[in-house]
C-alpha cells in the first residue's frame, strides 16, 4: 500500500483538490491518501515536508492557484524553490500543479482548466508511482496537463 | 501545551505583533507565545530558526513590512526564500505575513490592512496548530488575509 | 562499470533522450544507463536525486525543452536551481541539457538543435566520466552544444 | 564572553568595518570581535560559515557595497540568499550592512550613508546579543539604518 | 603544503584557468593545484563540489565566461547561486572569476580583461589562504579586478 500526499490551499478559487482526489481514484488502487490544506502556496512546502516526515507518504501533489499580481507571481516562484528544496531533501516526488489566474481568460475557463490540470496531474502522481513505463512511453510527445497538448514537433519516426 | 513563536521587526511601520497577538488569545487557549523582534526581514528566517532550536516551538509567525523601493522587493523575496529554507529544513510550519507599503493607498488603509492581515493570519497560525479541519473546509474557496476574500471562482457545488 | 543516469521529461516536444543515448553508445563503453521519465523539467531534480540514491549513478544527464512562456522561463530558472542543490548535495555531476523553444526559428530546426544539443552534452558526460582530459583540451575554446562553437576570442598561442 | 564575528570587503569603497567597530566599542563590553576581510560581497556568506566554524563568533555582521551596475546588483542578491543559507543553517544571526552605490547622490552622502549605516547596524548586531528587549521595545516603528527613520504610519497609542 | 582547486569551462572563450596558474605560481610556494575542467558555468558547483570532497582542496577558484545572451545571464546567476550553496556547505571558500561578454567592447578588450580578472582573483585566492592580511590592508578600498580600482570615495583619514 503506498501513500499519496496532497496538499492544497485556502487562497486557490477552485477546490482543485477534489478533481484530484476523483481523478487519483479513477485511476487505480494500492494507496492511501494524506491530505493537509494550508493558507498560501508558500505554506505548501512544508506541508510536503510533514506529509514525508510525519505521514511517511511517498510522493505529494500540491495545489495551488497563484493570483494575477507581481507579488503573487514572486510567491508563486518562491513556492516553487521551496518545493524543489523538498523534493531534493526528501528524494521524494514533489508533482506542482499550480494554475495562474492570468493562464484563463474568464471565470469558467479558470475553473475548468484548474480542475483539468488537477486531474492531469494526479495521473501524472499515479504513474510516477505506479507505472512510470507510462511516462516514459510519452518521452519528449509535448504532453500538457490543462490544456490541449502541444504534441511532438515532429512525428515520431 | 504548544509553542508559538512570533518574529517581527523593528523595520515595519506597523507593531502588527501586538495585533496578532490579541488575535491569537483571542482564538483559544493550550499554547504559549515566544517572540523575537529583529532588525528586519531578511533576520527573521535564522530568528525562526532559533525560535525553533532554542524555544522548541511548533509553529514560527513572521510579521514583516517591506518598503516601496526595489531594493525593499529584493528583501522580501531574499527573505521569503530565507523563511522557505528555514521551514523545509525544521519540517516545521512558518506562516509569512508580509504587507508591502504599495499595497495600501495611504497611511491609514496601511494601518489598517497590516494590523488585519497579521489578525488573520495569527487566525491560520493557530488553525494549522489546533484545528487543521477548519483550513481543510475553505480549501479553494479563495480565502485573503487583510483585504477582502476573493472567494472561489464558482459557487460551491 | 559506471552507472550514467538520464532523465527526461514528457513536456519536451523532442524525444531528446533517444538522442543522447545513441550518442552515449555511439562514444565508448564501460557503462550501464538507468532512464526516468517525468512529466516536466521541476521534476527533474528530484529524479535525478533518485537515480543517485536508488540506482547508484555516476552522473546524471538531464533533457528537457521548457516551452517559450514566460511561466516556462521562471520554470527553466527554478528547474536549474533545483539541479544545482541535487548536484552540490551528491557531489555527482549533472548535465543539465536544457533546449528552450524560442531558441530556434521553426519547428524543423528546433528538433535538429534539440538533437544535437543531446548528443553533444552527451558526449560532455561522458567526458566528464571517462575522459576528463578531453574537457581539459579544449578549456577556454568557446565550444557550445547544438549551435557551432563560438570559438576562442583569439587564436591559441 | 562572547564573540562577534565582523566580514568585509576590499570592493567596498568606504571603510565600513572601521565604523562598525567603533560603534560596537562604544555600545557596551563583553564581547571579542574576530574580522575577515574577502574580495567581494559574494565571498561573504563562506567568511561568516568559517567564523561560525572556526572562530565560534554567536553572530556576524558583515559589510558591503555593491557598484550601481545590474551584473552588482545582481550580485548583491546572489550574496544576500548566500547570507540566508549560511546564517539559517549555522543557527545564528548573521546582520548584513550593505550600501548601493545608487542609493547615495554623490560621494560625500555615499561616505556619510555607508559609516552611519554601519554604526546602527553594529548597534542592532549588540543588540540582538546583549540587549533583545532594546528591539522589542522599538517593533513596528519604521527604523532605519544611514536614513533617517521612516517612523510608525500612526502614533503608539 | 595547501591544496587550490581550479575549475574552468570549455564554453569559455579565453583561456582563463592558463593565466590564473601563472599568476598562482608567481605570488607564492606552499601549494599545490588540482583542475578539473566542465562543459559550462552551471557545472562548476558540483565541480567545487568534488574538488573538496575528493582531493581535499583548502579553496576553489572558478573561473567562467557567460555569453551576452539573456539566457547566458541567468545561467549565470544559477551558477552563483550553487557556487555560494556549494561553498557555505563546505565552509571553504569558493573566488568566483566570471567574465561577461558585454562587460568588453571587442575581442581584444575580451581577452585582456578575462586574463586580468583571472590572474587578480588567482591573487585573491592565494591571499585568502596564505596571507589574509593583505586583504585586511586594503578594507573598503574599492578594488576592483580586471579593470582598474573604483577606489575608496575618499582619501583615507
Amino acid at each position: 500500500m503506498k501513500r499519496i500526499g496532497v496538499a492544497d490551499t485556502t487562497f486557490a478559487r477552485v477546490d482543485m483538490a477534489s478533481a484530484a482526489l476523483l481523478a487519483l481514484r479513477g485511476a487505480g488502487t494500492g494507496f492511501r491518501v494524506y491530505r493537509r490544506t494550508v493558507p498560501g502556496i508558500k505554506d505548501l512546502a512544508v506541508a510536503c515536508r510533514q506529509l514525508f516526515q510525519e505521514d511517511s507518504v511517498d510522493l505529494c501533489l500540491v495545489l495551488g492557484m497563484p493570483g494575477p499580481a507581481e507579488l503573487d507571481k514572486n510567491s508563486a516562484f518562491i513556492a516553487s524553490l521551496g518545493l524543489q528544496f523538498a523534493s531534493v531533501l526528501e528524494g521524494k516526488p514533489i508533482v506542482e500543479c499550480f494554475v495562474h489566474e492570468g493562464e484563463a481568460r474568464d471565470a469558467r475557463e479558470l475553473d475548468h482548466l484548474a480542475r483539468r490540470r488537477a486531474e492531469e496531474h494526479a495521473l501524472n502522481a499515479y504513474h510516477l508511482l505506479f507505472r512510470p513505463q507510462e511516462l516514459a512511453r510519452h518521452a519528449g510527445e509535448g504532453l500538457r496537463q490543462g490544456f490541449a497538448d502541444a504534441g511532438p514537433v515532429r512525428p515520431r519516426r
